[in-house]
Formats: C-alpha cells, sequence, structure tokens
C-alpha cells in the first residue's frame, strides 16, 4: 500500500477511509496521539513513543483497550503492510463516539484507535533553519499530545508565510518550544533546553539529545531561558523526531550562532549514528 | 428524522454518517463551530450565530464557500427534514482535508462543512446551579469557538464528578466563564460581566442578558472580577445559548448568591419571553 489509514480494526489507503462523525475527536479534538518514523520497516524508538502515547492517555483519561505490546505489534502489523519502509507513522486514540455532549461517555466504550501512515522523507540532518519567534498562546497542557493544535498550526503557517522553517514560541520572552519541534541552546560548551513542565512536549529526541551531549563530556542545563539567550547563543537547535538536531541560522531575520560547529557536530553524528544503528536492515 | 448529520452535501442520522479519515478536524481540532437551538421549527436568533460563525472561521484564517445567507438555508434546509421543530442544531467549519501537514493546504480548497441536529430538551429557567471553580488552563483564543476543547471537556466532567452542574474558570483567581456558560453577578443592582476579552467566549446569552438588564434599567458593567466577588455576589448567574439565565445557588458547596431574586426574576422573565415570542409558531 502507498498509505495506510486504520480505524478500529479496518483499514485502506488514507484517502478512502471513513470514521464516524460522531468520533469525540471530530468535533472536541478529544484525543491524544503520538508518532515516529521506520526506516528498514524498524520503527525507530517505538517502546519510547508508545510509552509517551499511554502517559498522554493517562493524564487525559482516556482508556485504551490495547496493552503496550498490543499497539506496538499492531504498527508493526500495519506497517508491513506497506511498500516501503521509510515511513511516518502516527498513531491516536479519541475518547468514544456518541451525540456531542462534554461529558465523557458513561457507556464504558473504550478509545478509538486511528492509525495513519504515509511514505516520508528524511531531511538531511546538515540543513540550516531559519525562525521566527512567536507569542506562545497555547494551553497549559503542553505536556501532553493531544488533538488540540490549533495554535501550532497557525504559528507554524506565520513561519512558512515569513520563508522560515519553523516558529520558536515563546511566554514574556520565556522560550517554550517550537510549533512542532523542541528548541534549545548552546553557550559556553553546555547544552541548555527548556524544563519539562507543562509549558512543552518533553519530545523524545529531545531526550536523545541531552543523552548525547551527557555521552559526549558535554554538561547539559534544563532551565528557562529568554529570546536574548536566543540570539545570543553558541548555537540555536531545533529537535524533533524526524530531523533530530538541526541549527539554526537566522530568527526574526538577524543570524544566530554558528559559534561552537564542533560541538554540535558531534552531537549531530552522535544522533545519526543512533538512528542508523537501530534501523539497519541487519537489526531486523 | 431522528438525528441528522450533513457533511459536504451527504446527509442521513447522524450515526450513519461517515467523515473522510483526512479531514483536518480529525487530527488537529483544526475548525470552528457555532451552535443555537430551534422551537417549532425556528432558529433562535440565527443571525448572531451565524455571525460570530463566520467572525470565528475569519480569525482562524478558514475560507468558507458559503455566503452567510447560504448557511443559513442550508441549516433551515436540514432543520425540516427533522421530526421535531425542538432541536439542538450545530455546525462547524474544518480547513480542508489531506494528509496530516500542519501548514494550510496550498490547493485551493475550501472548509469542509459539517452540520449536527438533535432533539433538544429545554432546560427549566428556574433550575438552580451548583457549581465548581476550576483553574482556566485554556489557550489564549477563547474568543474563537474552535474544536479545540479538551480543558472545556476536563473542567465539565470534573464539575459532573462533583455533583455540580458547571464548572466556573479562573485565571489566578479572576472569573473567566465556565466550561461551555458565561457567567455573571449581581452587586447592588448591577450587572457585572467579564470583558469580552481574548479569555472568554462572547456569548450570544451572555450579549441578549446585557441588553435585557439594560432595557430593564439596571447598570451594566463589563469587568474583571474575582473569586471572592464570585462568593460574596448578590446572585451568580451562569448563561448559554439554551439556558438563558440560570440561577447559582452553591459554588465549591458553599452557598452563593440569593440576594436578589427580584432582579434575577425580571432578567429571566424578560429572556424567556423573547425566546417565546421570536420562536413563536405564528412566526413561521
Amino acid at each position: 500500500m502507498k498509505t495506510l489509514g486504520y480505524y478500529n480494526g479496518k483499514f485502506d489507503e488514507i484517502e478512502n477511509m471513513q470514521v464516524p462523525m460522531t468520533d469525540r475527536g471530530c468535533y472536541f479534538g478529544d484525543g491524544c496521539y503520538d508518532a515516529t518514523f521506520s526506516r528498514n520497516y524498524i520503527i525507530y524508538n517505538i517502546d519510547e513513543h508508545i510509552d509517551r502515547f499511554y502517559s498522554s492517555a493517562e493524564k487525559l483519561r482516556i482508556e485504551l483497550s490495547h496493552s503496550k505490546e498490543e499497539m506496538k505489534a499492531l504498527l508493526y502489523e500495519m506497517l508491513k503492510k506497506m511498500d516501503f519502509g521509510d515511513c511516518f507513522i502516527y498513531w491516536q486514540a479519541t475518547r468514544g463516539s456518541g451525540l456531542r455532549s462534554h461529558a465523557f461517555p458513561t457507556d464504558g466504550q473504550k478509545a478509538n484507535i486511528w492509525i495513519m501512515i504515509d511514505k516520508t522523507q528524511f531531511v538531511d540532518i546538515n540543513t540550516e533553519y531559519k525562525a521566527i519567534t512567536v507569542p506562545d498562546t497555547r494551553f497549559l497542557h503542553c505536556d501532553i499530545k493531544t488533538l488540540n493544535l490549533i495554535p501550532a498550526i497557525m504559528a507554524y503557517q506565520t513561519a512558512l508565510e515569513n520563508g522560515c522553517d519553523e516558529a520558536i514560541l515563546h511566554r514574556n520572552g520565556r522560550v517554550t518550544e517550537c510549533a512542532h519541534s523542541n528548541v534549545h541552546i548552546i553557550k559556553n560548551d553546555t547544552l541548555i533546553t527548556p524544563p519539562a513542565d507543562n509549558l512543552i512536549l518533553s519530545g523524545i529526541a529531545r531526550r536523545h539529545l541531552m543523552n548525547a551531549a551527557k555521552e559526549l563530556g558535554y554538561k547539559v542545563e534544563e532551565k528557562e531561558f529568554y529570546l536574548d539567550n536566543l540570539m545570543s547563543a553558541d548555537e540555536v537547535i531545533i529537535t524533533c523526531c524526524d530531523t533530530f538536531c538541526i541549527r539554526t541560522v537566522e530568527i526574526d531575520r538577524k543570524p544566530v550562532g554558528g559559534k561552537n560547529p564542533v560541538m554540535l557536530k558531534k552531537l549531530q553524528d552522535y544522533l545519526m549514528n543512533d538512528f542508523l544503528r537501530k534501523t539497519d536492515i541487519n537489526n531486523t
């Protein structure tokens, strides 16, 4: 298959898939998701993504009928139907179905499970990003990967319309994350990343970046930083599950970073090697 | 028909309706809605609701293909198919369809239009509500009626699980609105309502309440108030398109209001008469 959509046991090419209008995802965005990608039909960091998916569901009190192992097996079962092994794999759970009512369903139904799989093209890790800063107007549950994504969409569209690759969000100057990535800075050989509170998603790529820095002998600090720290950083890094570790060279049309290419390159090499090793065809 | 679901020209009983999995409403909550109800097949305050719907769409940059008049005609066309004239009428627009991508669609497609119609039962205006207060953790676009409703759902569920009818939201003590209603207080014969900024939805029932108070010769103030003002108010009123003006008698298990029943009753009578007159069968 060229694309695959799955909904509660049924599957087909995404374009052919239909879902019930009564699904609470359709009118409340009442659900959570996670996503990663595969290479050689191996889903990268699948266990970490499934753990986070279950954590999001738990925070929203969405009851899942699959165990983590069953969910993983289902994702693999669907991936195997694809014509290519390098895919973007997205899945979500919504809080059941019914006529529109804010109250949780009371009939004991479990979550609806949706999956969407599509061919992916990996971003070259040597790409250089331009970014724009945008006020962070999102809700205070950014630690949960929900389907309530309008502010992220609007911020990303603003970035695109300004010739940028990402929008860096801030709350009164305090940098939080990007429209769909995490942001970090390097200063004096130290990796600095915003704390994993309710204002950011605790990214899996973020965790791997922090781990890489530690393994390479660098200091890592989880602490708040501000727009001026961003603009004067030695390097500005944007991470996402499919971009690993991208250098940002321009923010709000002003040049940034470029002052610690050695450390940046070491981090990129470490992360890329981790990815290539874990998705090596000989690992299947 | 007992219920009616409509999607881009197709309609059926809601339970039978299917929508494309690729609709951006399904995975981003990327849309806006409005809702009101009908009596005797007359849709109450339809023009105001349609105006607000177009305002929400404009703020989200969602392009609608229907004119306001066409949208109104479509809602009436669908309502006429119902077996009863007293209905809850809900409609939403989502930002097109496609494989999941944060960027707006670039192929010129217009919004998808969804309608859901169901039988309604009007709440008795003499009902007395109990409420619970909950921190307002929503995004900073509450002036737009979007499909990103998780915090409202969670707050309402908290209310229900505490034996309450609504959740009154506050930001660090400043009262904003409820999970799906507006809240107001009466103090010294003055109606006080939170200002219509980005922290609340500018409710149509709110507007009608303010108008009723003015017409009845009372002072109306749009200004911030806090939890302590709420607890010491002469009356606490909750308004919503299908509840008009409900007295709140208990908040966080403590009695509130009850000190200006005359003014409250006048407001309720005014609003109920407006509703009965505008939806009188002889008006059809």
